[in-house]
């Protein structure tokens, strides 16, 4: 069966667009962070969608899952094949066409294996913005951001990537192209089915191609790092932010001074201001020529209110650039200093304090020489609220003490990296029966035999069962 | 049967709350615009979710479906019951509690029945605004707004209220309530199921209560009216817009000098501006001082490059309110002039041109007298597109020929009123299979029985059938 299964592939794809060799396998096989790794039966890349339907429909009557990829980039090990050979990786990167751009209607459409940046650049030479920004953007591609509703730094102005989906074309278990390519911002005729497919991690069926909207190019960003002694005294800024900048604050961005320290110690970069406990990263981004000055007046209002204890705003581009570097740094430092215990975590703004109170006791009390790397997007109320083990084995009660402390904030155990495999085991956990019954529902309704990414965001099926 | 319903929604919600007299009945029996009338069982109005299970469950167990109803403002007869009086009317008016509003973390969480525009005063006094401008905004509910992801004049800047939806409160078929009022801006931990209940006008549940997203209230707000030659022109002037206020356009209406005179001769009021075929109302708000320079700019700038013929900015929000006026009485005057075939299109702005064109050839040979009263936002592709019969007959065919354009050009037949009873037939008529078998399968998958608003959105299911 596998050997016709991979000559009908062959035939589809071309002999060159179906590795079966491990080496070759190897880069689709194993997760962006190297902790996962699977087996797959192959890994084809379709040339196109009727292609991509082809493939479906020949893995389904041969009985194999399809698991697609786009750029790997994912951090919960979505796209990343079972162990038991007999699921094949569908690579979309070689469908990467920018398809068309229109700069007046601010709308592109794309192919799903198109790079995140390239389609950015390709944007702002209209003086238009795609606002998707993640560090994984140079591979990430539109299809992973679109499967994933990846978020990123500017979610707090722009939102989540699902606010930006137009438009989708999929391919269904059965092999059918659904063509929803409509460069339409209103479109109220009927269930907006595509909504089912954007986070569902490529489980419902494969995303080929998309349209999505643009936004005009600010056209000045200020940068400010400040450091402040508590959470509190964070939010009280973030407040005065809206009030002073409003609209045009595009990223609120907190930074723990553990953090600061790691990246000092590893990354050879060195903050300009007197630490905090914690550090503030902001950014306002406008065409309207009165962005400066608001900065600036929101700045003096802080240190007059006494909130915060230092603070610089960037006076060029290079220092702006070296002041995201203190930020973007942070995730390296902490590999180099032995890695730590990641969690993804949302909780309301008004929570965050008890929450860190609550989750750092916990934490503690498992673990008493942990350290703790907590940085992230503080205006949307999501940390990477990263554990430092130094070495104790107790990982599992620690993972399970942080997000109890979510749960107990009606937080998300999964603010922007998705379920996949990596968090399947504690969303079963936490997630209440109501929501895993529409859950499963959803599943049943659009992809009743499992086909899509078994064992992503839900429990793999045993084969023609109900879900 | 009936009796006994009746007696058990009366020991559920009290027996003022379940209305059977025709008299008490008739205003929830008649759709907004009356033209549709429907014969309910009752009509039952809950104090708050559990009444609401309670009631879904009486109904249920009783065969009789439910029309979930709030504000009766909408635009597509969606929440009008059926002739067969096995329909029981739910309002949700009773439920109108605002729940907390946290101005740092920009969130409102409301019940189902409360007033959009009751919210909106709320959130401003707390320097927020809830971003759903609509006509009807004084009688329009939040379950409504959120049923039928409602839209309005300030989408190019904010985006439909899908996108203003943290968290959802729904009660489902079997009574199940499902708690999803989560107050994050990041959440993808699994499914975003909320995304279904958002625009399914009421056919898969009950939403009794939501968490909503605020955003800053802008400081400042400068308005204008101009006229233009042609629509070509109009989104040259688009482009100039994005370009020089940038992300602060949060308003950019089109009126036809048909639909002006209209105003003028009914309504009394007067443009303060020399006539071109159409006029634009621009509107940019924001809480930086460069507003005001930067909309002089784009004035300054369309005169000199001979896009406007003539124009007006508003010096005082009296102005601006006068300026409004003529845009918001134009549905008034229509229905004066002895009323339009009403049309809530979209098309890409690239189509909008040939779109016209080909709709005004379509209609003027079919009604060879037929005039156009056509409005709408034009920043979003959304056109009102109303013919003027003049006593013609043909109203299908017009109907028919205008949907058939807007198909043409990848359009939706329903921008932003959705589609209820109303646009059904026409709904079948146009929409791909592919979509429409999509479509079956979100309502079998979530109301399998077909309990909730029978007939709307999709045809109506013999009762225990598979959709």
């Amino acid at each position: 069966m596998t050997t016709l299964l991979i000559k009908t592939l062959r035939d589809i794809c071309g002999a060159a667009h179906v590795l079966t060799e491990a080496a070759d396998i190897e880069p689709y096989a194993t997760d962006w962070k190297r902790t996962t790794r699977g087996k797959p039966l192959c890994v084809v890349r379709p040339a196109d969608c009727q292609a991509v339907a082809a493939v479906v429909k020949a893995c389904r009557s041969h009985s194999a899952s399809i698991v697609p990829q786009g750029g790997n980039t994912g951090l919960a090990a979505g796209a990343t094949p079972g162990e038991d050979a007999d699921e094949v990786v569908l690579s979309l990167t070689r469908m990467k066409a920018i398809r068309a751009l229109d700069p007046v209607a601010m709308t592109v459409e794309v192919e799903a294996g198109a790079i995140l940046q390239v389609v950015k650049e390709e944007a702002e030479k209209h003086g238009r913005l795609l606002p998707v920004s993640l560090a994984a953007e140079g591979s990430a591609t539109i299809g992973g951001i679109v499967s994933t509703n990846a978020g990123g730094i500017n979610v707090l102005r722009y939102g989540m990537t699902r606010a930006l989906v137009l438009g989708l074309e999929v391919v269904l278990s059965d092999g059918t192209i659904v063509d929803g390519l409509r460069h339409l911002r209103k479109d109220n005729a009927g269930y907006d089915w595509k909504q089912v497919f954007v986070g569902a991690e490529g489980t419902l069926g494969i995303v080929t191609a998309a349209v999505l909207r643009l936004v005009p190019l600010p056209r000045e960003t200020v940068t400010a790092l400040l450091s402040v002694a508590d959470v509190g005294t964070a939010l009280t800024l973030f407040a005065l932010a809206q009030d002073t900048v409003g609209e045009a604050l595009s990223a609120f961005e907190l930074i723990s001074a553990t953090s600061i320290d790691l990246v000092e110690r590893h990354a050879g970069l060195k903050s300009p201001i007197a630490a905090g406990e914690w550090y503030l990263l902001l950014e306002a981004a406008s065409s309207l020529s009165g962005l400066e000055p608001a900065m600036e007046k929101l700045l003096s209002d802080a240190f007059e209110q006494g909130l915060a204890l230092d603070g610089v705003v960037a006076s060029s581009r290079q220092q702006a650039q070296a002041l995201w570097e203190l930020r973007e740094h942070v995730t390296e430092a902490e590999a180099r200093e032995g890695g730590g215990l990641k969690h993804d975590i949302s909780v309301p703004l008004g929570a965050m304090a008890d929450f860190l109170a609550e989750a750092g006791n916990a934490v503690s009390e498992i673990c008493p020489g942990a350290g703790f790397n907590i940085f992230g997007h503080l205006g949307d109320g999501n940390l990477h609220y990263n554990v430092l083990l130094n070495g104790a084995k107790n990982a599992d009660a620690v993972n399970r003490a942080v997000h109890d402390a979510v749960v107990n904030h009606r937080g998300s155990i999964s603010a922007e990296h998705g379920i996949g495999r990596y968090r399947l085991s504690e969303w079963l956990r936490t997630k209440p029966e109501s929501e895993q019954r529409l859950s499963r529902a959803i599943k049943q309704a659009i992809d009743p035999e499992g086909l899509f990414n078994p064992g992503k965001l839900l429990p793999k099926q045993a084969k023609g069962d109900a879900v």
